[in-house]
């Protein structure tokens, strides 16, 4: 039997696609951004409040949910989407890479990874398996394999029994989720910035038949440079009929050069741990929030934007909270940031889809170096 | 000239009134409760947030705005309206309260209170004409007269010259701030749970004309049934004709027996404090939302409300929310909790016109004891 595509292209600009990937709670319409809603809420946002940016797909962490509140609770209150009261699209992440950077004294063999949680010290062990177990009972749209993520950059050697581990792992993750059983299954591409690694290691993936292809281990501390360099070498080796998701990234200007090479899906906590941190994105280059130059900036903090914060407050007020701490704040510089990056993200498909792409590419490029660069 | 009444009684149900006051920004309908947004913001809510909630009118402090961000900032910025995005009514308290409650080494004199900020340490002097210059800066709808607010309980003698100090400063403030000029202004009666000190105040008080009459320092320590019977004694005594407030009250007890004794307006950080502290005013009494018992709860945090957040999430997910300490949790649980004082307010107002408001008193004292006393 022939087994039904999820993800259809919809035009090619160059090698920038414009697709759809089916799922069970909507269309994914690429490229795409995810917001991150790490344990079952975008930080800051009811979740009327962020149905209202209209995101694509969300991403949240099996990691997190797993310690808190527990993938049963999560279950039987009737899984993640009616948990958190979003009805969209839904990707977890496997909690591989927080394992290894969040979890104390994670002991890493061949079954799977021993640790402590950072909540309360109880122990866990994540397996392949139970991590597949795991994001079925969240009931999510997207699972993602169970990956090994050694600090980077790494002794080759290490990279590459991480890397071995990763792809017998992946085998073992497709097992316990078999095509067309609930969530659709990513597989990850690790390998750091060793091509030939990778390439290897995707090899092997693709003998599973994973419903779409993430680059992994990308935007860890190496050069923007050598990632761009790394992910326009191979995104375009990824299989051409299936979603490719990059990892953790990133900036606007790393968004741009993956879209070109090819890459569909990103998630990044950039938008929104910025917008937190005081850090706006906007048209006209970042916005440092507390600055005493905007004391009596009644314009909104993006005068080109149509979201609900830059149409209801100027930049004086929105300083004026994050100096006084207010909780307002957040909500009001997430929602703004968000909206950023989403219109971003339209402005990129209307692009590809008209065949536009590579001249919004140049025009944004052009634009003052920070509105596309900061991160 | 016959002066303009902006206080017009609607319905009267025994001593308990429904009104319509009527601002530079719309009609107050009493009896009615002020969120707190102390700093120009309804702590959590984005500006789109409150204005769904439809307060009738809104507090701001004084004292906060003029140490930050200062009064001059928000008046270039063209008022407090629309420095904090809310268009309809805002009352400021004059700062009183908070200078001697707040502030760092306040120095008393019969010019004014001298303070150091607790913002910056910054010294500032705050008289009653800067205090009216203050308010009128601000562009608010009401203004309150500064007063003198010891620490309660007090000695008589203390608490008499405070009283009689508030009186001059309250001649002061008329003068600075006459009637049909800028805001509205109202007056304060002191004189702690002293009544013929509180008579006294309000006499001389009244021969100002102000255009509502309030009743300060009340719950700040007193037993509940001693403001209760102060309250019910002296409320009836102020001018009919006018708006009568009782500050910074109070449980949903508290109003109803103030309500029943002829007060208008009400203020106080119950319901917003309360929810940033984990704790939900519910038709079904006070829910604590950490308890183990709710890990499960797939209910809405009150199952007879109609708001947002009601309608949207699971008291589980509060719980998950309030215990991960996500962002999101002060929004739900603020939007829930005004939302319930609100509809009260609502359902008092409705009852005093159809002259059943006895029997719904009778009927909301009978419910859970903590439902209508949590504080």
């Amino acid at each position: 039997m022939e087994r039904q595509r999820t993800f259809a292209l919809v035009a090619q600009d160059c090698l920038a696609r414009a697709g759809e990937l089916r799922t069970a709670h909507g269309v994914v319409r690429t490229p795409a951004f995810m917001p991150v809603g790490t344990a079952g809420s975008v930080k800051g946002l009811a979740p009327w409040e962020l149905a209202r940016l209209q995101p694509e797909m969300i991403l949240a962490n099996t990691y997190h949910l797993l310690l808190r509140p527990g993938v049963e609770v999560v279950e039987r209150l009737g899984g993640l989407h009616r948990f958190m009261g979003w009805h969209g699209p839904i990707l977890t992440d496997s909690g591989g890479f927080q394992v290894f950077s969040l979890a104390r004294r994670s002991k890493l063999s061949e079954e799977g990874v021993e640790f402590r949680s950072h909540v309360d010290g109880k122990a866990v062990l994540l397996t392949p398996e139970g991590c597949m177990e795991a994001q079925r009972k969240l009931g999510v749209d997207v699972a993602m394999a169970l990956d090994v993520c050694p600090p980077l950059p790494a002794p080759p050697e290490v990279l590459k029994e991480a890397v071995e581990r990763t792809t017998r792992w992946a085998f073992r993750c497709r097992k316990a989720l078999p095509p067309q059983e609930g969530p659709l299954l990513f597989g990850i591409v690790q390998g750091g910035l060793d091509l030939q690694l990778r390439r290897q290691a995707l090899h092997a993936l693709q003998a599973l038949d994973f419903d779409g292809y993430a680059l992994g281990g990308f935007s860890v501390g190496e050069p923007p440079q050598a990632m761009w360099e790394a992910v326009g070498t191979l995104a375009p080796e990824l299989p051409a009929d299936c979603p490719r998701y990059l990892m953790g990234v990133g900036t606007v200007r790393d968004i741009l050069e993956a879209v070109a090479a090819g890459v569909d899906l990103f998630d990044c906590v950039i938008p929104t741990r910025n917008a937190r941190n005081g850090l706006l994105h906007t048209s006209c280059g970042p916005v440092v929030v507390k600055q005493a130059r905007y004391r009596f900036a009644s314009t909104p903090p993006d005068p080109h934007c149509a979201c609900p914060t830059c149409k209801t407050v100027s930049l004086a007020y929105l300083r004026h909270l994050y100096l006084a701490r207010e909780a307002a704040y957040v909500v009001l510089a997430t929602v703004h940031n968000l909206h950023f990056y989403l219109t971003l993200m339209r402005q990129i498909r209307s692009a590809i889809i008209e065949g536009r792409f590579a001249e919004l590419r140049r025009s944004l490029l052009a634009e003052p170096a920070a509105a596309v660069e900061a991160s």
